[in-house]
């Protein structure tokens, strides 16, 4: 029993760490450039041994985003009051200044996914028709609390707010030290809101 | 002479082409994953006849940058009274948006040229050290004259356009029918301005 936990065990990390060669690869060379038998090397295991785990490259990258958008749903948490949906984007935006590895591959998959024939591709189509509704929320929640300026289009916004964050991590991964993207979209977010970002108001808990 | 001269605008003519195969080629498939032989064959032409014009695959994409940024500083043209640099950006968005194949290329190889061994790594390197400063004249015109709002900090949102700018491109690629790059940007631009950006302004000519 203990044999076949530890077996379980092994294979979880095995997989996390393929997983990870993986986004690394992938970050580095694209995901059309990344071979199966580098990400095991890179993983420390052959050929066979990841195909074990993962029957294809696709399977392999199906992983990959899924994990990212559970991990980021979990990190944006619940809203609690009419600001706390802009907070989180901007704390998204800081924490994503930690993960290089992970920007760099979500940018490069959603440019490589334009084509409709990578296997991303229905994937990133999915996620920037949802995107835009996260921004959507955050903001209609701001305004429906009155504290959006006056003239400010929630759907046009929306959509240059998802538009600056994935600008802005193409100019933090040229040069990292130079670009704080954080502090530039909070001071985006910042520029449509008749209050301070992190006032405590009403709504507030 | 005339056979000559035949023979040169025959070889201008070629190497137009080349250029537009490969630009087409790059779009879809990455830098990474294009052939030479297969840019040559969208050419009508062959692999020994692309390398009369073009050494290497790295000649082949300077050519296309090149070009890019030629064609592009001249559409852009001079400024003329305080808001033309913003107008201009606006003008470059409606434009980028009739060449969807030279949009989806700089897309993705500004992803791609993250890594500093991708041969066009240096040239991306010096264009967003460049594009905000572009951006900083024209808000910075726009200041000057008192058109900006209070408030607005120029360094920060030249940073915000070109971010901005980029997102939208990859919005649009993805779905061109849901996204207008130039009335984004736009607006984004107005939200910033005491004035509307169309409106003479005493520095118009």
């Amino acid at each position: 029993m203990s044999g076949e936990r530890g077996s379980y065990a092994r294979g979880i990390a095995r997989r996390a760490q393929i997983v990870q060669a993986a986004t690394e690869l992938f970050a580095r060379v694209g995901y059309r450039n990344a071979t199966v038998l580098e990400i095991a090397e890179n993983a420390g295991t052959s050929r066979t041994g990841l195909l074990h785990h993962f029957p294809t490259k696709e399977a392999l990258l199906e992983a990959i985003l899924e994990k990212r958008d559970t991990d980021d749903q979990a990190r944006l948490g619940p809203m609690e009051g009419p600001l706390s949906g802009l907070r989180n984007l901007v704390a998204l935006a800081r924490y994503n200044a930690t993960v290089p590895h992970l920007v760099n591959l979500f940018t490069l998959l959603a440019a490589e996914a334009v084509d409709p024939a990578h296997p991303a591709h229905d994937y990133v189509v999915r996620r920037y028709a949802g995107a835009p509704l996260l921004m959507r929320r955050a903001l209609t929640a701001a305004r429906d609390a009155g504290l959006l300026a006056p003239g400010v289009d929630v759907e046009r916004q929306a959509r240059a707010l998802v538009a600056l964050m994935d600008g802005l991590q193409v100019q933090w991964l040229l040069d990292p030290a130079a670009v704080d993207m954080a502090a530039v979209l909070e001071g985006e977010i910042q520029q449509v809101l008749l209050v301070g970002l992190y006032d405590t108001t009403e709504g507030d808990r």
